[in-house]
């Protein structure tokens, strides 16, 4: 029962097993090994994508400010929803990589923008001139930080708003894998053929041990990008380790299989919470993230129980009136089991 | 008789084991898990450091551009020799990290200041108070750059200096643990005993996959490095991987055997090469690295034989007279084994 | 009738006399002379602090980011409100100066932020430890950027929420004089007495040339600001010509003086347009600019007859049904004259 | 017998006359009234540059930081000689607007970088990818630290260096009128017309109170150096007051006839200086500076008599046998005299 994070699972066994079998003798560093090279083409026919270039990185925050930094000047706006992981979890690395952009925040229920609400957010912005910060980018996340997802058609529209005022789009797909086996549409159909211009595409939240490709779909950026990459510090000498990785999550449709299974077990958690008396969704379940209140007499016989996650917003108490219901957030992972969701819900009711 | 670079050989098995044995179950991320805690105690004690705080990075370039920014003001400028890392091969990461600090060169014979040509640097910053960079720090790399070494002794002189003018120290310790099998010393003695301040403490280069550990032996500066670290992206989610590495490469010693392999290789060579007539020593052989020169013809006949390495400087062409030294730099690592270094050495004869 | 901003009028004719006067013979550069020399004087006798510490700058950019740079870090969050000239109109400087602090916006009525609003966005932040951007420092502005001004207990109120977060509080001062004339109080009394750290106290739009004082209550901070404002290209070589023009605006009370005259225009023309049928305030009149709305007709008239001003926002059209109000924003300076305001409102009628 | 520094002079009457002219009435702020836009159109006909794009900022480190930062990515080698005022007096301001770029220092006599040495410290850089600094730019400066000149030819033989790696190259005039008298050329001979991508024109030191203009011959680069004056608290409000100052130093070939009485004082005393025993000069006198070495008890004679000026290198002391030649720096100015030059030979002999 540990719905706490993502990030509290370990490896799957098949990147593990690449991993152990990657480590035979002696490989050119720093990425012209030939498992980096065979990544770069798979990544490529799997987005359809053969001028893409890909970058390899070992964590989501710094594929994120690191696409950040190519996309925009200093002085350009990111336009992004105010509970993006680039405004709330990375300690300001899209500030530090861009060299001090501003983030124009952007509300929207279920942490998702729509075409409205990022239109006025870019109008309103720069309206004069030199004196202004400039309009930079867009970045949106899929699946979000609620747990729900854009359809290509829902990117297709912010992107346009985009195109409009002629912003590059960046995609935080930190649970893309997540996000397109709910969506049942090709990798291509919710990125670049919606507008989408570089891709943070996550493996670590989803079974590996920490790599992230950024997938560009534009190749002018890229020499930039590797250079930014390494004045970060994020260019590994023993570069086979994070294309073995991937090389692995991609081979079979792993990647695949490991979403649909932590998506599997979302659904299945989140309509057993919500036939629970009390009980309500918060946020609809379109991934791997429940976010749902329940009464707080629930909440504490779960942890009682061992279950591991977090109430939502954290500062919330479990003591007092049991009937009142606490909002929270559970994750399902790739290793998530029928039997712990059923455990869960049978502590729950 | 791959010579080519530290960063071509794979991962020790051990620590390939021990990363998958800490792929059981679910543990709390972002470091916050036991083996974590493990790991920075375990350095405290290496160090006889108790006070000592220690953070877990993947790359090298990341632990000494962090260092740096804990260490000096962006207006700072660090004292370093001329072929150091952070200044020949880091793509300007200690600038970035720093907000735009300024390295200031120290020349001196085989990668070493002495406390003479420190002091000179040193003093002749500043002099122009508000006009000019200020004095930041003092960053020296042990083994060098040039495979030779600091003792404790030196270092303690380069430190004493730092002291007048109330710099604070950081050490490169990329290769640490070659420099620290062939000082024979204990590993306080040539760090916080000498005058040291920060450690990077590499693994990445001595058989692990992808960790250093920075060492801060002055508390006081623990927040600023985590919140560098995560701004920076270098905070890893699955944190138990860093820690797995580094709990193998500690455990039993193994990051001193692995280290005194690599170095009695690097003798063997160094050793034999110089028995080599027309060949000679560029600099001596202290630690895993040998620099030689020797005659162009012998180039070509261990090229021939499949010997990997690099011409040092890069620029030079193994075209021409036979009978031409031509400058190489040859590592060994800790996979290197006496039957690569004597058949290098009958191809070169 | 030029109410377009404070920035069109020009100079005092006392603080041009200063300049003439000054610049007789050879004295020290960089703020060396003896005219600097007073104005550091005669300001901490002004405020009442003898220990402050005071620089000066030639634009209010530079005063206010400078200042924010000395009091957060790079990963500080700079609480403000929304209409602040910090997040409006400096096109990003403090981020540029801080090295990438982000700005956390705080809405409330007549762009003034009050103590509830300011401790939510405070408490909201940094809830997720090193994850987060920290709580950085306090940014409010006396006179606010809608003409209004804050009470010494209004800005007590909130420099005692800063206290509670141990933040640092600046004050962005640019129309100080005009907030000072208006709450008849003394300067210290508005600021360190009310809790104020660091104060840019404005001269340029109240009839200096070019010069603002930076003036920071704890002396701790002193040699960073001077670090950083030469870094910044700020520190002027013939200082004394920064010096002259605020050693004219002190002398005699002349700054209070001139403000005087700003407000006591702005409230003349507040009471005439709120006479005018149609017509309405759209925030108090309380320094030396009116915000009002009044019929597209009557704006039609005054620019006939030659009155400058700005439509607020910028993007509303003068051409459509003459009875349909208009929102504007006139500011009088020290040179405006009754006469200017009489004729603009007759025209207005 | 002032001669410490250009930046102790006060003002020409002209530049004085002409900011009491400037202040009569209302004008557009931020660049946009008259007299700014006449003054681009008058530097572009000096500089017969018809595109040339011009921006006033008011000091001259601020000229040169922003002009890099135009010119070179963060991540881009700054070629310039070891004393220029980029490097050693600035504070780092180039690191700081640049976002953190390396200055890489080439050495040479006189402080002029020669083509060979600029061609060594090009070609040395960047010699691993991706794992350094990219070449960036070169900056020169004329007239340099050194009180020498470059010739139009000394010029086009570096920027050709320069255009072989594709880099642009900036010119620091902050003498550049000491400069251009000296050579009897016009402007674009020594600029464009040999190979100058941005000059930093400077006004302060020639009689300004502080003016410098930035001259852009390449206007692609216009808007972005617009925003980062902007961003770095560079864009006067007040704009007529730098441009009434830059017009009346253009006007009537005023900034030529200012340096023409600088140069010919140098000269003066130059010769006068020669002519003492035990005296020699250290560089030769081609502009508005004067380094020479004369004997101790000369320096302690014309200090008693009230000469002000720099041991250069400053730390040298007054103190010892009489008969020691000890280093100094005299910089005559717009208004030094003859009668100050023959007060001072006077004394010196």
């Amino acid at each position: 029962m540990q719905f706490a994070s993502d990030n509290t699972a370990g490896v799957a066994p098949e990147i593990m097993a690449a991993l152990a079998a990657a480590n035979a003798g002696h490989v050119a560093s720093y990425g012209a090994d030939p498992l980096s090279g065979a990544v770069v083409e798979h990544l490529r026919e799997i987005f359809e994508a053969p001028q893409a270039v890909v970058y390899l990185v070992a964590t989501g925050t710094a594929a994120n400010a690191l696409s950040c930094a190519v996309l925009t000047q200093p002085w350009g706006a990111i336009f992004c929803h105010r509970n993006a992981h680039i405004e709330e979890d990375e300690c300001g690395a899209p500030e530090f990589y861009t060299g001090g952009s501003k983030l124009v925040l952007v509300d929207g229920p279920h942490a998702k923008m729509d075409a409205a609400g990022l239109r006025a957010a870019i109008a309103h912005t720069a309206r004069a001139g030199v004196h202004n910060v400039q309009r930079g980018m867009v970045s949106l996340t899929n699946a979000t930080e609620a747990g729900t997802i854009y359809t290509p058609a829902e990117v297709a529209a912010l992107t346009a708003v985009a195109r409009e005022y002629k912003l590059p789009v960046h995609m935080d797909g930190a649970r893309f894998a997540n996000a397109l086996v709910s969506l049942g549409c090709t990798p291509a159909e919710v990125t670049w053929k919606a507008g989408v211009d570089v891709l943070s595409f996550g493996g670590t939240k989803n079974g590996c041990m920490g790599v992230e490709a950024v997938v560009i779909f534009d190749p002018a950026r890229a020499w930039e990008f590797e250079l930014r990459r390494k004045r970060g510090g994020h260019l590994f000498s023993k570069h086979r380790f994070l294309a073995a990785q991937m090389a692995a999550y991609l081979e079979g449709d792993l990647w695949l299989r490991l979403a649909r299974q932590a998506n599997a077990m979302a659904t299945r958690l989140s309509q057993g919470i919500a036939a629970v008396p009390g009980a309500s969704l918060t946020h609809p379940t379109q991934a791997n993230e429940v976010f749902a209140a329940f009464p707080r007499a629930a909440h504490r016989a779960v942890h009682a129980a061992g279950a591991s996650y977090y109430l939502w917003p954290f500062d919330q108490s479990l003591d007092g009136p049991g009937e009142v219901p606490l909002a929270a957030r559970m994750v399902t992972t790739w290793d998530t089991t029928e039997a712990e969701i059923d455990a869960f819900l049978a502590h729950l009711r």
